[in-house]
């Protein structure tokens, strides 16, 4: 056990969530390594300086800069906007120091590939933040579907859906300019990964994108409300998807259903604690989905809860995201998902864009 | 009250059905018209004979046109296989024959063109049927839609999926060769006219289309297994829909979501009693989807039990098709869905089909 | 084949209900008898006119003698108030015929012991109209109890609830006044009689009874609201109930969950096509309920649709129960529930009315 | 903000829960007292030590009284077995220090009674680990029936099921012995509770509780594996209960159902972040149970995430605890639950096991 001084950029959503997630890691998977809060970086001296009272960091800084030079940080979170993603990496790979990013990896495919480079030149370890995909439901998706649990798998359908722009009269903000922030740049990324992690690699496919709101109080809306693509995953299978920020009445609507030939699974995010598996065999007057509820039988959730159905949450997502960075540092291994994986999705949500723009399918090239 | 002669062409899934309706539909709904239930058609005449016997006809043929040429058959259901369909239209209609024809409204879409173009020109009751969406569940959806309960309609999504084929030891059978027993041309055309009847006319398609179990003990399957399709409505939704008989797991998978700009609707006909319901207003910390059990306020259900969340069944839909057919034979009125619905159907699944092959976004076509 | 002169004396609710399932009965399930309704009994000439003509009888009559003394009438359904099942069902059975009475079995347990009497000694065919035990969900429910799939069963929990008085505004009617027509009554008879169905006798119970509005609109309230009970089933099983008539939000709240050493089964009526099975078998990190759909796999579905989750609804259960109805007249056998069975129930009914007003345990005695 | 030192006695479930809670509970609640993990108690220094490593401990004992005698520890959490509860208590009471304490709130009423005397003589901050209630979404339970939105309560029911026992396989351990460890003191204590906050003082009950597996392997079980209850609020309400620790399928079965005159609530913590409520408003065809997703909009929802429906789990009502603790001891406030709430609590179980032993309805005393 050795202490480790992390620096955060950012203390909104996500900068919050990964300061609560390093206070609490250590003592819920007793890590080799122990975080201390010790910097944390925002886009003024006065916001940072709130933020390290209120999350209990060590000092605080308008300047990123500062925090990626500084001695005592040890490993960099990146939890600003995505155009800051690539400029914070790069200075954090340059002073050999891991970074964990937040996704989507940075504002585009460019800045993707660079930072890959980057860190890949540095050699230390980097891992981008896609939370989602590991609730101990989803995990346990992935492994049932890596065992064969379904058989081959013939179809796959996800969704990452939410409601927070669904009202017209709700004002024009950030999200609502830059393909980055739209709902294919900010949302997309995390189905888009849970779909590569659970599949494979996707070969091609055909998007139709939108923006229904166009006008807001405030401002003209420049990027996408809503898209839905139809793919072809290199094993084979047929998949569909939506995305949608105007899905209302969908709150964490990050929901897939996937069909193989000897069962099915479902889930959604919005009862992440349950995961819905059929299974082709036995009597057909017993079978149906059935529904199960996560516990110490499924993967990481021993440690947040001797007892079955008792229930993780968010905030348990990043703590288990913090706890493989750490691992990830201290042992120097790769550790999933890496820059790398971010790319790969990078790449797919930029054939996406194409394939809107012109209206066909498109193939996703491989690097 | 007044008696009509019904004969009934094939005997089996669905002929059996519209005998049971046939017998039920006066008592449930006090029309004015009470059928009685005169001949059957089948095959051949062993068959006719077990089905006469079995479901209380008072006579059996083997040969379709000696019922529809009957002087005491005064309306005729089809419920033989497609091909069939239109044929036996045709001669009805040629002696001024009301008809209820089973989907999809013939083979092809020249079927249907002919088929409308007989049953125009003769001037009587025609009607298909198209069952699911007579759910005391989707004829509300379709109130609400309409009515503007959930504002502006952004989005809908559809599927009809089922499992018969999901396993690929399952043999050979007709539903294995010829386009219109594949997916899109006989599970489709139920989705199809559903969104149809809750959003209007589609304008543009883009399918894909696969089979994925191509051999199977007995023979080889020509026809699809599974298709996806990215739609827009002529009134600008978006929208996405999948068919599929592999879908392991799925038993009735008849569903839909459709989001709007002030609320959403979810059904599903596995829960064939129940809708959902969201609505954007309120204070927030009350918003939710409300599982709506159909009762004695919605549509149709009155007349088939008084209690509220007491149930309607498979059966009963077809009981609401049988009384608008009675009376549009009484009133000379037309009824909905006619055949010229059932056409609006077939051109979309031909575009669809078309779409497919080319693998790109096609016009509906209006005639 | 053979047909049937039925009679049916009461043309509301459950008069009509019992009119189309003897239109169906025979097409449905190709029984060898085959219902003729012949003859309507209500309480006034003109509305026994009025359900003559709507349900398609070939007479009606305002004097329940005239029917069951008319030789055209060959069987009769009891569908009028509890009051008066008594006295119909002697003059019934003292002419040798068959009759079907709906729950509860008269409006006392002296009236319940009667008819089992008047019945036996007729030695005609007698049934009681429990018809929710009928969905083929729950009969597939007793099979897997019967058969031992959740081993030793350890507790039964069952309420019946709705909430059609659950407004304390909604005007005194004749169901607020009389014992035979308060929530044990009227309601407990359809959970008392599932318990029973599905474990067996009840040895013991403890009941909790309230009237909770006791005034309403045009008159003040005689009977129950609710009640609660505490029993011991006579194979050692503990078990709950809860029976109410003012449950806010419940519309059909006929549900039981039954637990066993080796699994357990949850069902609620207002999802009646789907039954939930617990099986303590297989890895720990695949055991959840199951939620199955019922289909041609589960008892009496087949008839009624050859699709698995196609679902069946309210009518049916009726439906179904004619056949038992028809089968027993034609083969002399005892069919389930006979008025006996309807005596086991009123005898725990008048038990548990005791129970709660002695506040204390009681036995339920057997005959 | 300030540090204050914690001590923790045991490193078990709940000793982990705590030490997890307290390293996140600044961040996430920006509390003015920030805890920091001072000494760890076992039953041995070798366990003692473990956990000091594992969690992050600056020390361990595996003397419980040099924990609550060091000078470092300013307040102290007991999360040992009930047995030594009371013990701990007064020591820490006699110390000054502040004390929370996991439920039940020792191993009787006599040592509840005891230790409230204790608390209230030292005047320090005081409170019982009753964590269920502390979700979002059942504190949104209380904050509803509180402002009336279902009206006069008239039903309630309750459970805290769970299967842990239920396979009669399952060896003998400590919770098989003793009553404070049988399902009526262990498991009931959580939903007597839930059911004080929502609803008020119980008046009368009735109560019946059994061991159904009295032998295991390893030993002769001597307490209870379930128990059921009737029962009677002050405020009037008729309410019912179930404990039990063999209720097969069940993983976190504490549930409840609160019926009023203008609504009802339903909530399952197997579905923790859902709350069903129903409002008897409106049109009857849009009536049913809504399904609110717990959100920002809701009692401690927002430090733990910004969106709604994503979530919390079990370690986050621990958190909450701890943020609660925190405060009562800055404040000086009392805090709910405080020992006086696990008293009211410790009295009901009390004359629950006396109503199970006599068989009959007896009064809650009040003290
Ligand atoms: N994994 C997940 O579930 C989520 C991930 N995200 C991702 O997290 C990242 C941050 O998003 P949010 O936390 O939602 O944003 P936010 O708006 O809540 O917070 C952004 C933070 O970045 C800081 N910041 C902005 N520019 C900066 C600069 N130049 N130097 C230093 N600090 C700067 C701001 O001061 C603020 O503290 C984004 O990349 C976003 O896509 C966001 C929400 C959820
Ligand atoms: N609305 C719905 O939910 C469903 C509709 N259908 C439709 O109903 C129609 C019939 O399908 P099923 O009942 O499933 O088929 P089926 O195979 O169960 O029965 C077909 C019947 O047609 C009779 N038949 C075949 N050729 C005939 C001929 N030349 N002359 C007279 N009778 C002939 C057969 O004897 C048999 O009785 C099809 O158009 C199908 O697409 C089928 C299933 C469900
Ligand atoms: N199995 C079930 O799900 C249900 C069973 N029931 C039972 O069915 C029976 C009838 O109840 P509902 O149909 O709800 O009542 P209802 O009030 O709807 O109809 C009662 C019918 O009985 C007739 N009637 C009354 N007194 C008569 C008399 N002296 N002679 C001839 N006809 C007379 C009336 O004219 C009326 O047609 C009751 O025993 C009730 O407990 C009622 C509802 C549901
Ligand atoms: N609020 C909740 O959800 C739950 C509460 N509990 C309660 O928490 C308490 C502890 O239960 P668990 O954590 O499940 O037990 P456990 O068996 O997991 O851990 C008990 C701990 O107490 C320690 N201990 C035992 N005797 C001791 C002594 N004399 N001195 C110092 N340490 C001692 C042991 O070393 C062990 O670390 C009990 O009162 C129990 O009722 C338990 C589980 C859940």
């Amino acid at each position: 056990m050795r202490e480790i001084g992390i620096g955060i950029i950012g203390g909104g959503y996500m900068g919050k969530a990964h300061a609560v997630a390093m206070s609490a890691v250590g003592t819920v998977f007793d890590t080799a390594l122990r975080p201390r809060l010790e910097m944390v970086a925002a886009s003024s001296p006065e916001s940072a300086e709130r933020y390290c009272a209120a999350y209990g960091f060590a000092r605080g800084t308008g300047d990123w800069r500062a925090l990626v030079e500084d001695p005592r940080v040890e490993a960099v979170v990146i939890a600003a906007p995505q155009e800051t993603h690539r400029e914070i990496a790069d200075a954090a790979f340059a002073r050999g120091k891991p970074v964990m990013c937040e996704k989507p990896l940075g504002a585009s495919v460019e800045d993707a590939r660079a930072m890959v480079a980057a860190a890949e030149a540095s050699g230390v370890a980097n891992m981008v933040g896609f939370n989602y995909i590991r609730t101990p439901a989803s995990q346990f998706a992935r492994q049932l579907i890596a065992e064969g649990a379904i058989g081959e798998v013939t179809w796959f359908r996800g969704e990452h859906t939410e409601d927070f722009l669904a009202d017209p009269e709700t004002p024009f903000n950030w999200r609502c300019e830059g393909a980055a922030n739209g709902t294919l740049g900010d949302l997309a990324p995390h189905m888009v990964n849970a779909a590569l992690a659970l599949l494979g690699p996707i070969a091609s496919l055909s998007v139709n994108m939108e923006t229904v709101h166009r006008n807001r109080p405030g401002g003209r809306v420049d990027n996408d409300d809503q898209a839905q693509l139809m793919c072809r995953f290199a094993r084979g299978t047929m998949g569909q998807m939506h995305f949608s920020r105007i899905a209302t009445g969908r709150k964490m609507g990050y929901a897939y259903e996937i069909t193989g030939t000897k069962g099915a699974i479902r889930f959604d995010q919005e009862d992440q604690n349950a995961i819905h598996l059929y299974r082709a065999e036995g009597p057909e007057a017993a079978r149906g989905f059935t529904r199960i509820l996560t516990g110490p039988a499924h993967p990481d959730y021993l440690p947040f809860c001797q007892g079955p159905g008792h229930g993780t949450g968010y905030q348990d997502q990043i703590i288990i995201e913090a706890r493989d960075f750490l691992r990830a540092i201290e042992t120097g291994e790769t550790v999933w998902p890496s820059f790398r994986d971010g790319l790969e999705v990078a790449r797919v949500i930029e054939t996406a864009r194409a394939s809107a723009h012109e209206g066909r399918w498109l193939d996703v090239e491989t690097e």
